[in-house]
């Protein structure tokens, strides 16, 4: 286990909070600063444990740090890079952990000092509530982290970020952004889509009258649409792709349903379940 | 609190194991008889406290009951009731749980002698595990339990099926045959749909590359083929209105998406989360 001397974590809602709550229960830093743009939210992430120093300058807080992590929502990750390269050390490292990747590494790469060296990563961890009330030092326990260098990305850097998120997570796993991208797109944002998508259809009168199984399907529809709009958007390409994927089982059994065919529902029911089965919660 | 002598339960899988579990932890009945196919099961059930008395033999199961409860797959509720009133006695009543209701409670009002009441009711709980095994004497607390009586409901057995019902779940609701159709095309059989198209859509590697959201939103998709293909088709007509609700959202929620809308997109998700919000888990 390495420790930081000092990192710096822009943007303390929930991922934000939580990573600031898991460094400092690890010691995996000697001084964790926080930086928010409300004074309210500095207060609590010190009394939540998230941060051992607060500042709502966002050039203060990055100035002598060691690393950068940018916790804050995927369409303002990019200008904040750009702006706060600006003040870093030469030396030092820029992270992330947004959702979408390939458009972020694209554009920092090109943007970025050669004297700072960015590293995309992507905690997949989260939760529809959002905030650091909502921060937890465990939100990151047994998840996955996705790391995206490209060919560019310093190889020293890669290694201090992927020790810095090692004991924080279950497994990590390297992948291109465009990779991460697309994975991303079947399995987060498509389940987000169709989630919404479920919600706004039905509205059930009362909690009462829904089925859990309503229920658990639309929970992530009570995301931050702000937050999440970006992420659609900014991997509208990879999505529309995994869309077309689910639209292709959604006619095959709609046509099964208005065939009445027993044989092959259940047939394709079957061939889906096995295929889940494999994944099976442990 | 009434107790009643003698319930029987034909098939002893979750929900049959489950309820006889429940019914004999809060003393309810004096004798919980069991009725499976399998010598094994019963034994089980026995083992696990569902039933006090098992038999493979349904007519002997029911002869002596004062309420049968039907615990079997949603195709087998009419043919069973047909064959095992010939075998209860005068003046007992026989209900079921199966999730559809319009099909069963209008052919069993046509086909049952009048000496045998029946209600139906389905109490909305479940997992996606099956069998004795994975019964639980907890698997209703706190749960909705739908009673669907008609015009031609004995309101002397609908107010001990619902005393039946009333310590065992959290809220009993009472529906017509019809409605509880509708409402459950929407809020648990087309998310269940949903759920095996996302899971039939895609495939991740492994566990460790699908997210979490994609884990939660394609656990229902693990259910039993054999059970979920006789409760969509048996529900087929409410199924299919309330497949095109989800279509329509999911149609203008594409074109968002392809337009790259953000103002759209983020009206929708908003207005989409408010409504879900209203239902917030407790």
């Amino acid at each position: 286990m390495i420790r930081v001397d000092r990192i710096t974590i822009i943007g303390l809602g929930l991922i934000g909070g939580s990573l600031g709550m898991a460094l400092k229960r690890r010691r995996l830093a000697k001084t964790v600063v926080g930086c928010s743009r409300k004074a309210s939210t500095l207060r609590r992430a010190t009394q939540r444990r998230a941060i051992d120093v607060g500042t709502t300058n966002a050039a203060h807080a990055v100035r002598d740090a060691d690393i950068v992590i940018l916790a804050t929502p995927v369409d303002t990750i990019v200008p904040y890079a750009k702006r706060l390269a600006r003040y870093m050390k030469p030396g030092s490292i820029l992270t992330d952990v947004g959702s979408i990747k390939a458009g972020i590494v694209a554009r920092l790469e090109r943007a970025l000092p050669t004297r700072i060296a960015f590293v995309g990563a992507h905690p997949l961890a989260g939760s529809e509530r959002r905030g650091i009330e909502a921060a937890d030092a465990r939100l990151f326990d047994g998840a996955v982290c996705i790391v995206t260098p490209t060919v560019r990305t310093s190889r020293a850097a890669l290694r201090r970020v992927e020790q810095l998120w090692r004991p924080l997570v279950g497994r990590l796993v390297r992948m291109s952004p465009r990779e991460h991208d697309e994975v991303l797109a079947a399995t987060s944002h498509l389940p987000h889509l169709v989630s919404s998508c479920l919600a706004g259809a039905v509205q059930p009168c009362s909690r009462h009258s829904a089925a859990p199984s309503f229920l658990e399907m639309t929970r992530l529809a009570m995301s931050d649409p702000d937050l999440w709009d970006d992420i659609f958007l900014g991997n509208r390409h990879a999505l529309l792709g995994a869309m077309g994927q689910f639209e292709r089982q959604w006619r095959a059994l709609r046509r099964l349903v208005q065939r009445n065919d027993r044989t092959g529902m259940r047939r394709m029911l079957a061939r889906i379940k096995r295929q889940r089965d494999v994944l099976r919660d442990a």
